[in-house]
């Protein structure tokens, strides 16, 4: 055991942690949220259920830390929105590719869920913040400021506002199911939140 | 039993309802919705849990139930928005007043309830949509219609995006808690909203 060739317990460890998190995003789409179990996700796993407790405090978190791991870029690095310099283009691809993901079904469970936790418990919203929504954001608003120095955006426009009036539709009407969530959607709604909803004289 | 002194029974069974539903949300309040069960609702309005069973599938739909009925107006009626002639007034109005309601601290959880029920169960979304959201979304969109017509909004808005795009903000940011929800918010996605992103020339 002393001559290198035992496993690298780090090694371990992270392979038992993928394969947790892996078992509980099957087994989600499966079953759905509400009979999710850990007991469920260990027999999945093939460990114990203390082994996802002592790393994992509810099944929320678990499904937290298994769309976190779905989303690691392989690249790594922080994620960044296309700047081709057309703005409405930009915007319009992007809200277009959120519309086809939220309509996937392989993360429809999975993000309501997710999404569920969060609506309910205060600490894990503020995980999701720090972790998932402030990195994407970030994102957002840096091709909103190069818009903004282009002079595509009203001077004084406060990016983080405007990231909400472009993504929170979509958002909304996917977890309420408040109406079809087509690209032809965020296209008009990319339209309407860079014109507003006042008239505009021809040509401005 | 036939001299016409017995109880109604109509009246008995809508007495029964609105026992069963004030106790709901009563009891919501105190143990939040992951420990609500129809047990307890049961134990708690004086009823066998079989006459709660006989009217409601699950513990989702009597919260629904509930909150129609605290939303019930006492004069009855549809919903309507101010309509002082001034759209940017009103409508700061009136999603402040949303902004106050979302944290009064006696709807957040039943609201919360509610909102995971429709993200995760169809039905009860189309109920929602139907019962709730429409006749409110009917309104708003009647307020707009208005503005549209004095030539204070873009003559070709849908105005159900418009609604989209007032309202979801709000929402989404009490949701998912991605910041503090204050009266200042509301007033700057009212602005935002009608002004749009891009800038405007002066006095546009």
């Amino acid at each position: 055991m002393m001559c290198g060739m035992a496993p690298d317990p780090n090694r371990r460890r992270e392979s038992s942690r993928r394969a947790i998190l892996t078992a509980a995003f099957d087994l989600l789409q499966e079953v759905g949220y509400a009979k999710l179990t850990i007991e469920g996700i260990a027999a999945r796993a093939g460990v114990g259920k203390q082994t996802i407790y002592r790393w994992w405090p509810s099944k929320g978190i678990v499904i937290f830390d298994a769309f976190l791991m779905l989303n690691e870029a392989p690249e790594g690095g922080p994620p960044l929105l296309p700047d081709t310099g057309d703005l409405h283009a930009d915007l319009t691809a992007v809200l277009r590719a959120t519309v086809v993901e939220l309509n996937d079904p392989r993360y429809d469970q999975p993000l309501r869920a997710l999404s569920t936790e969060i609506t309910h418990d205060p600490e894990l919203a503020a995980a999701y913040v720090e972790r998932l929504d402030k990195p994407m954001r970030q994102a957002k608003r840096q091709r909103l400021r190069s818009a903004q120095q282009a002079g595509q955006l009203a001077e004084d426009l406060d990016l983080d506002m405007a990231v909400d009036i472009i993504w929170a539709p979509v958002l909304n009407r996917w977890l309420q199911r408040s109406g079809p969530l087509t690209t032809e959607y965020a296209d008009s709604i990319v339209a309407i939140a860079l014109d507003g909803l006042r008239p505009r004289r021809p040509g401005d």
